[in-house]
């Protein structure tokens, strides 16, 4: 039996910050390349010689305005938010590479899954079967405002229409059969019709005829990706994801979860192999645990409460200047918030002893120390099966990447715990081989 | 004063074929690259190298089956559509050049506004000024269907909301103000919110509230193409375009064009050449006008009938194997066809003395010869006021390009029609430099 490998992905992005509302500000941040295409090929080289499974961009459909009621916060802090759309950052880094796996976030709140299912084809053609989809139903009514909705609709409801739009995405990629494209010139036949099928997908959300104009692409339909944790968004996940994403937990938690899912993939006709369970890290490494831990002092003295706190505010959905504990903060979600995140803030404040809004101003734990030390810790979650592997999101941008490219995965592939090549041509492929 | 000189633009789709419906069949034509991003690069290089000012990309949302009532004879015939996005293939262009134009074929039927001006603000940062966008009201039940509407809106709806859509666009770009991004590490201000406003734009059709995560781009709004010939498509031009669009006429009819949109156009408040007004043709270019006519003579001879049929009956929203004559086809139209494509078949039906369908199956006109003669064409059209340049759109892909920039490129240079070098950083400095 070949040794079982972990999965390391990268969440990325485009802007100066992600999750870490400090790291902007350190000297090594990269803050004058936003919108420089040489930025995202850069960072895109710097995975895949790191070997790393894929990448993907977070993202907000608008610009956060749920702390302090405003903007301010939000922008004075660095954004949190998408400078670019990342949709149009993929191609370029597709280009530069040749295996790294390349994910956008797309709502299913907002666009047609005709639109989706017809770009994140040309992403999976143009990357030769590179294209991942981290699908969300979003959870503000500030993004539901920007497409013309009054507020975001109930959660139960928003994944009934997720259903869908994946049903529909999948009708649509599924509509060209494989070997259409005949290229006859002497016939004068293009492509054979008889192998090109109407969709016709009728729910009760999403209306789709089809088909769509372009051709079946290499891996048919992009990786599916996930961040649920609610009982709904299990669900969902069980039924479509190929990587679950989840914040990070105790290990204990960690492993309980993943035995969950995989009791709901079994349920739902899928192997536990056929999901990817990747709880989500940001790491400070260096040549000694010690000056790991000076520079990791120096990086969180870069957040302050208020910058923490502004990025709580929009992850669980609520103004946390205005609602401070936990009660108040679940009675003003409405619709709005990400269970996940508001779950890791409840365990921080719990564990901490803190109140809610006093836990959501603390930064977020980082994993510290020398590439051993960091190894030792991700091997510990890896062998007993918290994971099959980790995302990794960014402190400063790009070093922390180049960071563990240079001195952690080289000690994971040492270990036998990380792949020293590429196994597969697609995405999909290398999340299947160890 | 400086002379006047010419603007050139390159009309492709991501498909083997674009308006020549036998071109694809041509031994020289690309065929198996259509999913590689090299394709893309290589067109744009030499367009550049050619000095236009940009090119944009046609496209359809859906795969065209009005003739003979399904899609068989438009994918033996080539496609005429879009077999990749072309926003996923934009960004690699502008990656591979420093000058060139970039635009896409949006529509505001189907995508929301706040999409549109994310995807387009970011191709315009990515590109440093240089995006377009050919605004599309749509014109076909079938793309309305795959977006899960019952068919398409009546032409007055699809422009009003159209008008509301460039509203809500332009509000949303505007809503940074320059120089929001302050990037000041140590006073842990990134962005001054004070340079930022929210939207609340609220139409009959469309609301978004905003603002945009994205900073204003170089142009701060992409160059607006529009290609309506139809009344309320000229009212709609008048206020928006800066390109416009327009299908063979006879000369004459091209004078009277411009001087209408000339007219419209300060009425509109606007200035006459704050808009291009360009014809389109495909070219057959060789040493000498002999060889370019056995040329023409041998690449029309790859278009059957039936191939020019469909890519009409796409065009005028009617099956012209069922209806065939002007009344018939008029009558059957409902909300969809092209005005403009409807006109350029009924002029040639009436010049010729031919049915409507009878003309609609005859290759278009080409214009055909050595640099010199072509020269000469394309002169007398500029020279006596009926366009300020022209769209090539191609014949065989992509060699027709490739002729254009070695033979008749230098011409129009010699004769001091058309620049030698760029002039502005943006799209929008070129299209105002002659």
């Amino acid at each position: 039996m070949t040794a079982r490998r972990m999965h390391l992905v990268a969440y990325l992005k485009t802007g100066p910050t992600a999750n870490h509302p400090g790291a902007w500000r350190h000297p090594a941040a990269a803050l004058d390349d936003i919108f420089d295409p040489g930025r995202y090929e850069h960072i895109a080289r710097v995975l895949e010689a790191a070997r790393f499974d894929g990448c993907f961009y977070a993202d907000t459909f608008g610009l956060q305005d749920i702390h302090g009621g405003n903007f301010d916060a939000t922008l004075r802090h660095g954004g949190q938010i998408s400078y670019l759309d990342p949709m149009m950052v993929l191609p370029l880094m597709a280009r530069a590479t040749r295996h790294l796996g390349l994910g956008a976030t797309l709502s299913t709140s907002f666009a047609h899954p005709y639109a989706l299912a017809r770009s994140l084809a040309s992403l999976d053609h143009l990357s030769g079967g590179r294209a991942a989809w981290n699908v969300v139903t979003s959870a503000t009514d500030l993004e539901a405002r920007n497409f013309g909705m009054d507020g975001i609709p109930a959660k139960g409801e928003r994944y009934d229409r997720a259903d869908e739009a994946l049903e529909a995405c999948c009708a649509l990629w599924d509509g060209w059969e494989e070997g259409a494209l005949v290229k006859d010139r002497a016939a004068g036949v293009f492509v054979d019709p008889s192998r090109v099928h109407y969709t016709n997908y009728e729910g009760r959300f999403v209306r789709t005829r089809g088909p769509l104009s372009i051709p079946r692409s290499p891996q048919g339909r992009p990786v599916l990706m996930q961040a649920g944790s609610s009982e709904r968004g299990r669900e969902f996940a069980a039924r479509w994801a190929e990587i679950i994403f989840v914040t990070p937990h105790q290990r204990e938690d960690a492993v309980a979860f993943r035995q969950d899912m995989h009791a709901r993939l079994v349920a739902a006709g899928r192997r536990p192999e056929d999901c990817k369970i990747l709880p989500s890290f940001a790491l400070v490494l260096a040549e000694t645990d010690s000056i790991a831990r000076e520079k990791h002092d120096h990086l969180q003295s870069l957040i302050t409460p208020d910058a923490q706190m502004m990025l709580n505010s929009a992850l669980v959905g609520v103004d946390l200047t205005r609602h401070q504990t936990a009660r108040e903060v679940a009675q003003a979600q409405g619709n709005q918030g990400i269970a996940g995140s508001t779950d890791r803030v409840l365990a921080q404040a719990r564990a901490e002893g803190l109140g809610f809004a006093e836990a959501a101003a603390k930064p977020r734990g980082l994993l510290v120390g020398s590439a051993a030390t960091v190894a030792d810790m991700l091997e510990e979650w890896f062998s007993t099966e918290a994971c099959d592997g980790f995302i990794f999101w960014p402190t400063v941008f790009p070093s922390m990447f180049e960071d563990v490219a240079r001195l952690l995965v080289p000690e994971l592939q040492r270990r036998g715990l990380f792949r020293r090549d590429y196994a597969g041509a697609t995405l999909r492929q290398n999340l299947a081989s160890p």
